[in-house]
């Protein structure tokens, strides 16, 4: 009965199509020493809060071991979540009404579960063009129809979102990141937010606000989310711990109405079972003892640094003709090259002769064959040393090809 | 333009099919007060090694806290990957010529992940029935076409399944637990486990092993693994540390051929960018600085103790006309009531009136609807007393209804 057979592996058509980027092979060189990068999303290793981490996980490891290490439940941490329900009802992003709250395995856990829940094959997803690449792949792995929206100074055009809302009536969610948005570092002012929110109501499809970063906002004033301006239970509203505590732990949250959580919870339960703990049990601590408006502070001032560090060596070293977007929080700013320069070509020889990565900006496109003159720079990363002399370093290149 | 609308959610097709079970309204009465339930699945507490965990933890955040607390790369930690690499194949479960290794977020994402990565839609998945409920829901959460085929005293029925095989051509995996399966604590032996290799040879289709408990055998010879014979590279093998080190940390992995786990890689990369570093990061120094054979031998002295208690008990105060399976490891065993008892009226009486929860067997059917006599009875979660106590009560009513 033995057949000895060569297999020959069928992968399903929502991952066949998911490939290894082609933009890792620039992404390599990172890794190679002496190479300055700026292609990172990390956050600084100066914004963790070491100390008293340690004394959390020593705390929680002697007072009751037996809850860090045994089966949770899926819906997360109950005080974890409680308190996360109690903090977002002052922010305007949870109506007890009618929301639930749910712990997620970072906030990429939420775009992965809202889509399952929500999207057949087929089905279309809009998202702003360029954005985050992660939750792009997450869709495109339940085989949507991702249509980018292009994006000018105030995030997504509204007249473009509108002509792809009729182009495609059986759009399921608007994937949007208001604030300081990944790659660009935009935000969308409250009257866009608006205008968005008036479009998903006339064509009756949800909204998926990404807000990973909308504590770390170092210039200019908040702006209401979009969830805070939800009547009709229709945004589904991402957060995460990644960026304000540390993304090693793996603790996110999203917030929706109690019928879409409970739908994504048995997705999550299928996934990964719950959140691990120790993470979950550690955001609970750490938000309860410190002041956590001081923490914020804190971070707000390090990244207000960095990326003033990296503005002001742009402005001093880059070539005139080169854009950059000068974002007021985030990790990430959007530079722009002349109409028609070899935005890849650019970003090669940065790698390859000048040991200076950044991520092209075609990475962040639906499709990676998408025309863009633009690359992402990082702050958050990099020492201020690696920022001056890297700066410094790119700049001389856009002098000499452009100038 | 603002249209007020009641939101009416579509959920897709995927997952508007599952639903919180039933048989919750049973386990919920495990909380209630006075209860004795032996419906849980959770390790032992004793079974924690606490004051262990304790010091790697405080060495972890003292030694490297930017490692524990920063991204990490979503094939794992790579000191755990090749400590697991190197254990697995001296157990035959790795191939190093062939093979790879990715740590995931508990041993449940493995399922996810290789039934995302290899099933389209309608694809058959033939599984052990009864089998895991959680593996279960993640295979339908593919809207899979779940095929159960019956077990008798060795695992899944040969014939039964071949049929299954020419019934269902377009079959792509099949899913088994050889070793102390849950919920039927049966272990497949050597024989029975060819006979499943070469079906899954002979019509061509891959085969999902999930081996969560065959480090604790306590009682009998280790078998060798189905993985162990795969001379195609047809199998995907799924390990955790839940059983032998805690759930609570979500650490599992899996173990195929490069090219599958290259797929499954970017399926977690999309969902959960990265398992948690503490978390791996303690199971690597957990493995590595104590005598692991030892503590499993501590493990397995723990569960037999519980086992053999739970089996006297049965022998004492059930009705001779309940069967039981005597298991050689795990956590489960699996009662059969006489002919035509009904089975769902005994769970509801048991746990209503006389405080004993078990899980009615239609819980791990391919549909609740699918009949069964047995029952699941868990020893692990529950205290020496409560075994006594329990299975004496339990007892008690057998003998009211059967004898």
């Amino acid at each position: 009965m033995q057949i000895m057979q060569s297999m020959q592996y069928q992968f399903s058509e929502k991952v066949s199509h998911l490939q290894a980027s082609a933009i890792r092979e620039i992404l390599k060189f990172t890794s190679v020493p002496g190479v300055i990068s700026f292609a990172a999303g990390n956050p600084a290793p100066e914004a963790f809060p070491v100390e008293i981490i340690r004394e959390i996980s020593a705390e929680l490891l002697e007072r009751n071991p037996i809850a860090v290490l045994q089966y949770g439940i899926t819906e997360g941490y109950l005080p974890l979540r409680e308190l996360m329900k109690s903090r977002m009802q002052n922010q305007g992003n949870f109506d007890p009404e009618r929301d639930d709250l749910i712990i997620t395995s970072g906030a990429q856990q939420v775009m992965e579960l809202a889509c399952k829940s929500l999207c057949n094959p087929g089905d279309t997803l809009i998202c702003e063009a360029p954005s985050f690449i992660g939750s792009l792949n997450a869709f495109k792995s339940y085989n949507v129809n991702l249509v980018g929206v292009p994006m000018d100074e105030d995030g997504m055009n509204p007249e473009l979102l509108e002509q792809a809302l009729k182009d495609n009536p059986d759009t399921k969610l608007i994937y949007v990141i208001p604030n300081f948005q990944n790659p660009t570092g935009k935000t969308t002012p409250l009257a866009r937010r608006k205008i968005l929110y008036a479009l998903a109501q006339k064509y009756n499809t949800m909204i998926l606000e990404d807000n990973p970063y909308g504590d770390l906002r170092f210039a200019g004033k908040d702006v209401p989310s979009i969830k805070s301006m939800d009547t009709d239970g229709r945004v589904i509203y991402a957060g995460s711990f990644s960026k304000i505590l540390a993304p090693g732990i793996r603790v996110g949250y999203g917030i929706a109405p109690r019928e879409v959580i409970s739908k994504m919870t048995v997705c999550k339960q299928v996934s990964d079972v719950h959140t691990n703990n120790f993470g979950q049990m550690l955001a609970y601590e750490f938000m309860n003892r410190v002041d956590f408006d001081a923490h914020l502070a804190k971070l707000r001032e390090i990244y207000r640094q960095k990326a003033g560090r990296m503005l002001s060596g742009i402005q001093e070293h880059f070539s005139e003709k080169i854009a950059c977007t000068r974002p007021q929080g985030g990790l990430f700013l959007w530079c722009t090259l002349p109409d028609g320069a070899d935005m890849t070509g650019f970003c090669q020889k940065a790698v390859q002769e000048y040991k200076i990565a950044v991520v092209p900006g075609n990475a962040f496109m639906v499709s990676e064959s998408d025309q863009t003159s633009s690359f992402r720079l990082n702050y958050s990363t990099p020492t201020d040393d690696a920022i001056d002399k890297g700066i410094a370093i790119l700049g001389q290149l856009t002098r000499e090809i452009f100038d």
